[in-house]
């Protein structure tokens, strides 16, 4: 593993180099995993002229959530709060000689920046950019295999969920108990907050369960991902409650299953990322609903959950091969409900079977 | 409660008019809240001239976890990304004619800061410092008994695990069912990542549970807390698993009992941050466990689980009435394992009774 983040600093150091730069200091705790190997709380990679640098604030012992750092980084632990591991890595950059650093100032912030001026007046703050960001987008096969076995976890947790009787809990009782199974088949944690969402509620983005109980007859969706070895992955379904759904939601469930397999087949590389997002949005739009679909229908995944590329009308970009992506429409009628339905799929080319999709739960309309 | 939020924003108010500035802008998520009553994602505060408008990017329909917005802020919700809230906030401020706008430097990146020069470049950015954070130290009686009820929650779930078998269950999974408990009990969620800690493991801070399992003999220590209504508190205790604890697990337990009852008694309004740390380290100091122990013996709690102020050996300022904070000495032996014990108080002058102790489960070593 260690060739791997060794390459990974290679190809960053020439963005830099590229910018006038020899050092970076990344802060962003994603992006130090991804470079590094492992991001304890507040800990910077400082990317030097002689040797890269991992400057901690305490003993690496706590490894199961953060990884193990790369033995080619060494390891410096300082005795500083952890928002002054930037500051420290500043004065190092200067001692060691350099005169500029190129630093993430999407991340950092004002008040750390001009602390690092302060104790470093000579060497010159540039800035990095997304530059870590976007070397994240297209992942190596390590990275999916990762994932891949997040997206097994999350079906798991899923069908036994199914297996179980729903009428009468609540979304925050189910939403705990889908976390407890991530756990219990291997998962560092959830990829982010569990939603379960009933009835009215349903269909709701980034709803947060509530004490509202299933009741029969409501939609029921739920939205759940799991992290493995730090990568994030998602799924999205929507059920009925009952054995005989309404016609209202049999109809809103086709029309954006319909939409979600126009986003899933038009995951190629090369494709346009609006493009993406349009063959989405266009079938939800033309059945008049699009006043209720989110402003983006899927996005990358990796070490965060939302990454880039975002599939959005108005992103910039084209799809390549072995980017992992959420393809997420749905529909929410307020004080009825509605339906979202999430895949996580890596993008293949044709030639190696389109994209491969890694959640495979069933999406068929399950009434339950 | 619309008088609560007025009046702390008119306090700020104050602060900022003796710093220059007429209007300010609130970025962080727990000031915001604290003054606004609610914290949607991405939301920032701008307490304008005119009229303290919440600049969301979604509807306030997710108000489960982040409050209700006060009746007397103007809620406006724009559809930009949540990273760009400040920077249409900049724009706004600069549209009303305000010359200069204080930020919160500590919390803003760069590029943000930038962004907003460059909407606004009229605007003159000042620093906020951490005023607002000043202003949530010392709690008023509500918020005390949201911390209250917090705790009553923390002890119930800590009871509830106690009665339970736990040789051979893993440290993750006594983490889970924790947390589970303190939602059943009415929790908003844990205020932290509960941390369980068995054998070798036992008496680490922030120690990030792991599949080690719980076996005869072990020293077993826990630290949890609960969020109520935004309110955060914790507790953390050391138990020993089995009929008879060695010697050195008596000693050990009985020399960190003795350092966190003095620091318990060290909570008085006037006595110095400072002064707490050395009456709960010095117990340990001199029974020559100085290096085990962490950097501060304790931190105030509320909406966030670690605020001002730090008990910690450089700390500056002194204890006022009302302030809860925590008292956690612990010690770690390596390889061995070690003790914490933790408590949430409520600083209260001597006429009152002295600190309040929040947390109230046994402080004996409980043999399980």
């Amino acid at each position: 593993m260690s060739e791997v983040y060794a390459a990974r600093r290679e190809r960053l150091r020439e963005c830099c180099s590229a910018g006038g730069s020899a050092t970076a200091l990344i802060s962003r705790p994603a992006n130090v995993r991804y470079l590094s190997g492992a991001a304890p709380e507040g800990a910077v990679l400082l990317l030097g002229m002689d040797q890269d640098v991992l400057v901690c604030t305490g003993p690496l012992d706590d490894q199961y959530a953060e990884g193990r750092p790369d033995e080619a980084v060494r390891v410096q632990v300082l005795p500083v709060p952890a928002g002054d591991t930037a500051v420290a890595a500043a004065d190092l950059a200067s001692a060691q000689g350099a005169e500029s650093l190129a630093v993430e100032e999407n991340h950092l912030t004002v008040g750390r920046y001009r602390a690092m001026n302060s104790v470093a007046p000579r060497l010159r703050l540039g800035d990095l950019g997304g530059a870590v960001e976007q070397l994240r987008v297209v992942k190596d096969e390590e990275e999916i295999a990762l994932l891949r076995i997040g997206a097994e976890i999350v079906d798991q947790a899923l069908s036994e969920l199914l297996e179980s009787i729903l009428v009468g809990r609540t979304e925050r009782h189910l939403a705990l108990e889908l976390e407890r199974r991530l756990v219990d088949h291997g998962a560092d944690g959830p990829a982010f907050t569990t939603s379960v969402a009933t009835g009215p509620n349903s269909g709701r983005r980034s709803h947060r369960p509530t004490d509202r109980r299933v009741e029969e007859g409501d939609f029921l969706s739920v939205c759940l991902g799991a992290t493995y070895r730090g990568y994030r992955c998602e799924i999205g379904r929507t059920f009925v409650i009952g054995t005989s759904p309404a016609d209202w939601q049999i109809e809103l469930y086709d029309l954006v299953f319909a939409a979600q397999r126009a986003g899933r087949q038009a995951l190629t590389p090369g494709a346009a990322y609006r493009d993406v997002d349009r063959a989405a949005r266009q079938v939800l739009d033309s059945a008049g609903y699009g006043s209720g679909v989110p402003a983006l229908t899927g996005h990358g995944v990796g070490l965060e959950i939302d990454e880039d590329p975002q599939l959005a009308p108005a992103a910039m970009g084209k799809l390549d091969a072995c980017v992992p992506v959420t393809v997420e429409p749905g529909v929410h009628l307020p004080g009825r409900g509605g339906v979202r339905i999430d895949d996580t799929l890596v993008v293949r080319p044709e030639a190696d079977g389109g994209p491969e999709l890694l959640t495979i739960t069933t999406k068929e309309l399950l009434a339950l």
